[in-house]
């Protein structure tokens, strides 16, 4: 039974990594010694080990131990023997190529599906999805595929922002850019802000956190989605 | 002899479509009764039409018709037998995604490469980089090849925006995206501001326009440029 946590950011303003999110995840994780972590998607550019440092300083302050999967030599067996796994937010594109370079969608698909606990944070959140098409990152490498986990069946907008009416710069905002997604797409959209985060038990998906969240489908208007409701699209 | 303008957007804040640029297009498209328009990249999922009757209001002002694309059998030869070339901005992935599905994009870098004189905006400009890697669009769509024109050496970063100190958002800012991009690729990046454009004339390239703009290259601090001086990196 799938048991994951997709949240839309790592960190919210003002206070420290993961920490918002830490109560809900010592539940999360209860019982778990060790969990494996993939750095994959490099935020700022940071190396493997970087990223993995800072991961094992927050899971620390609850008991639990961090692993890189370049630490180990296979990343498909890590993935396999994971107790449970955590996706750092960095870059979508370099995460989704090296998850494919790895050769390792299929097999967190099976453990995930499996019931190995998850946490995803930005653009491990993303991955979640059906594919990575709503990502806001930039497309700094080229990978063999946009689809991604497919373990709910909508894609997520990570860090949504409502649009900013005091603004006079001309790019597009969150909402036009997920509006052009369906004029491609039919996959549901769900715009997560910051300090939410979706609870993902078998299959059933609540929101959580504080804030609501915007539900976004092909030809009709928008719906925020309460707190502590199921996500139903 | 390359003849281009690469503008950063198509509409400044509080002026019309394409207003704030209509006389040094006057200028661009001295002598030409026509434009080619290609509208591929369809702002807010906008139709080949109705983006087309957009672009023939902007030019009828300065005396020049245009006609989509679109509305030619073979795109092909639209594109060799175009007096002028303007390509509008809205999502790069779609736009680079149907240039390669009309396989116009090796014709497109020889008429621009013997002297078509061309307009590009925002997406129309980042075409004109090396590759597309540095659009701010959603990936709604896979393109075949991230490649695009190559007919400046480096790539675009339109619509540039400075990191707003005051922001309490925690999504990348604009030059920790064009920093994680260097990580892994080596081709330099402009970031051109909302009313800045290129004036590419042969090897010469001129940065027009009343702001500076930001070059970023691997391993070195980006550097502010002046408008009105050669763009060199």
């Amino acid at each position: 039974m799938k048991k994951l946590i997709v949240a839309s950011t790592s960190t919210v303003h003002g206070s420290g990594y993961l920490e918002y999110i830490l109560p809900t995840l010592e539940q999360h994780f209860k019982g778990i010694s060790e969990i494996l972590f993939i750095p994959f998607a490099r935020p700022g550019g940071i190396s493997y080990d970087g990223y993995t440092e800072k991961a094992k300083e927050a899971f620390e302050k609850i008991g639990i131990a961090v692993k890189g999967i370049h630490e180990f030599d296979s990343a498909k067996d890590a993935v396999k023997q994971a107790q449970g796994i955590f996706t750092g937010g960095g870059n979508t594109f370099e995460l989704v190529n090296q998850l494919y370079k790895h050769d390792i969608v299929e097999v967190l698909k099976e453990v995930l599906q499996s019931g190995t606990p998850y946490l995803g944070t930005s653009a491990g959140s993303n991955i979640c999805g059906v594919t990575m098409m709503n990502t806001n990152d930039m497309p700094i490498v080229y990978p063999p595929s946009f689809d991604t986990l497919g373990m709910i069946a909508f894609n997520i907008n990570a860090h949504y922002l409502d649009p900013d009416p005091s603004s006079t710069h001309m790019g597009e905002t969150r909402e036009t850019r997920i509006k052009e997604y369906h004029v491609f797409n039919e996959t549901a959209v769900l715009g997560l802000r910051e300090g939410s985060w979706l609870e993902v038990s078998g299959e059933s998906i609540v929101l959580k956190g504080e804030l609501t969240a915007r539900l976004f489908k092909p030809s009709t208007e928008p719906i925020e989605l309460e707190s502590n409701t199921e996500v139903s699209i």
